[in-house]
């Protein structure tokens, strides 16, 4: 899966991939109205119920919208599913029609759910969103993405049936190594006796992890890497020369694409950029807000269009 | 809520959480059959959506029986939501329905969910999981648990909007410091600068995180502390005194009630001992294996009967 990832990266020339976050403080007043005009005919709902189905309805029409205006220049999105499990039932089924949706589009998929848990329960979690799950004598797939973000607290057998799966199944997944957030130094920093760094033994165990799951040059267990920690991010290039790296943090979170230069390898590959709240409520920031809330696919577009370049710049500029 | 939880451990003379995790391996085939029969008069369905509606169906049937049987005798249940996510939206409504079921046969509702994001992320999983969601002028309960796992790899601003929303809504969290899992100590266990353990600055941080919610002795932010790690439990113990402790690993896992005897305090409060597949599967185990799949929820009550015995007998004893 990572060198579909990677081809993908080269043939739209763009290491980034679209956050499908929708807060819905970022949708526009005239989408959530008429998603709750669409529901208020539905019957048997009560109004709690109802309000969640319109949410999850704005959600809906907003990230078609968006993915409708980017599917071409960009490779890959990250739907991160706190944002649809906010909303429930109705939320998760949104999700889900996000991921086939964007997947008809010709997208990958990257399905930021952050789960990790002792072996039985990741193997469960592997299954429901990088797999297949055995029931009734069929195989299953059930919420179907292309690479799944992983959290490493628990160790080898919490990550282990995650990349058993990527195995069978031809997936991806990626490591927490180093986390974008201002707190991550806290426990991601700590120096162990040695004076090496949480984040690097971490990083060590992705390479061990990734060891048997290699496509090229590349692995397909890659790395949560924050673009908003540059020095840590060229200490882990190197460190981890095989594993490929997703990089949260570029724009809203305050990391610039010079800070991101050292994530990529000599070819420019290696690394894949997020941004959500700066790609997907672009029309709410000065620099896009010409294009009002009824333009805010195109803003997302344009805001798309300006990552793009400006990495190829920082890459083209090393 | 942690007075609440220790309320119902006192009234029940019971420090026991039963495990909701009904890997479908665990669900008697009369019980599978049934759903299966339920499900297939139902029209518009894919052949795959039939099988989950009905994987679906067994899960809540199952939990319906085992939850009759054992909620005169334990104070709480404790729902892994990986074994309900893998059944994709069909599942995760039998884990909404079985946590209202349990709420209204009085019993106090942990979810499992070891989530844990950035903080606006971290922020959503909050409000889905324990707190309410604002749409439309309403604010709406969502999967509404008492409490739920937090994993804290993203540090201080991943875990406290968990400890906002419990401040708000009267709920608590566990966050894991000490997981039961063979490998928890690759990171866990990890001496930092200065010989202390990953896990005890972990532990370190949980009793800060608590401090501002308090309730009598304990705060509304415990931890998850492998039973089968004693003396690993023994120090957080003393490290942690206001920290109430969620114990999984008894049972199935390895750990036996002596080996927990150390991480109650000295009126035997403390912790709870959580046991899932030792009870929701007793009918497999020898011991139980009288009751026969037909008596799966009767096993059930026998195994959470001699597990509370136990228990009792190892706290009497120390």
């Amino acid at each position: 899966m990572i060198q579909k990832l990677i081809d993908a990266i080269k043939a739209k020339d763009a290491p980034v991939v679209v956050g499908l976050d929708p807060n819905l403080s970022f949708v526009p007043k005239h989408l959530q109205d008429a998603a709750l005009d669409k529901v208020s005919s539905v019957e048997g709902l009560s109004d709690d119920q109802r309000a969640l189905e319109a949410a999850a309805e704005a959600v809906w029409q907003f990230n078609k919208e968006i993915v409708d205006a980017v599917y071409d220049i960009v490779p890959a999105v990250k739907p991160q599913v706190a944002m649809y499990e906010q909303f429930g039932l109705p939320g998760l089924a949104v999700y889900d029609r996000t991921v086939r949706y964007c997947k008809e589009k010709g997208l990958i998929v990257i399905g930021d759910v952050k789960r990790g848990d002792i072996g039985s329960t990741s193997a469960s979690y592997a299954k429901a969103h990088l797999g297949r799950i055995g029931v009734y004598g069929r195989e299953i797939p059930v919420f179907d993405v292309d690479f799944a973000t992983v959290n490493p607290y628990l160790g080898t057998d919490g990550v282990k049936p995650f990349v058993d799966v990527c195995n069978q199944c031809d997936r991806g997944i990626f490591v927490l190594v180093k986390t974008s957030n201002p707190s991550s130094g806290e426990f991601q920093d700590i120096l162990t006796e040695g004076g090496v760094p949480m984040y690097e033994l971490v990083g060590q165990k992705v390479c061990e992890w990734g060891a048997q799951s290699m496509e090229g040059r590349y692995s397909n267990v890659g790395a949560v890497v924050g673009a908003t920690y540059p020095e840590q991010g060229e200490r882990l290039r190197k460190l981890m020369p095989n594993t490929f790296i997703l990089a949260p943090g570029y724009g809203a979170q305050g990391a610039s694409a010079d800070d991101l230069s050292s994530f990529f390898d000599e070819e420019g590959l290696g690394a894949i950029v997020n941004s959500s709240r700066g790609i997907i409520a672009a029309y709410t920031k000065d620099a896009y807000s010409s294009f009002g809330p009824e333009g805010f696919a195109a803003a997302s577009r344009a805001a798309a269009q300006d990552m793009i370049e400006d990495l190829r710049r920082a890459i083209a500029e090393r």
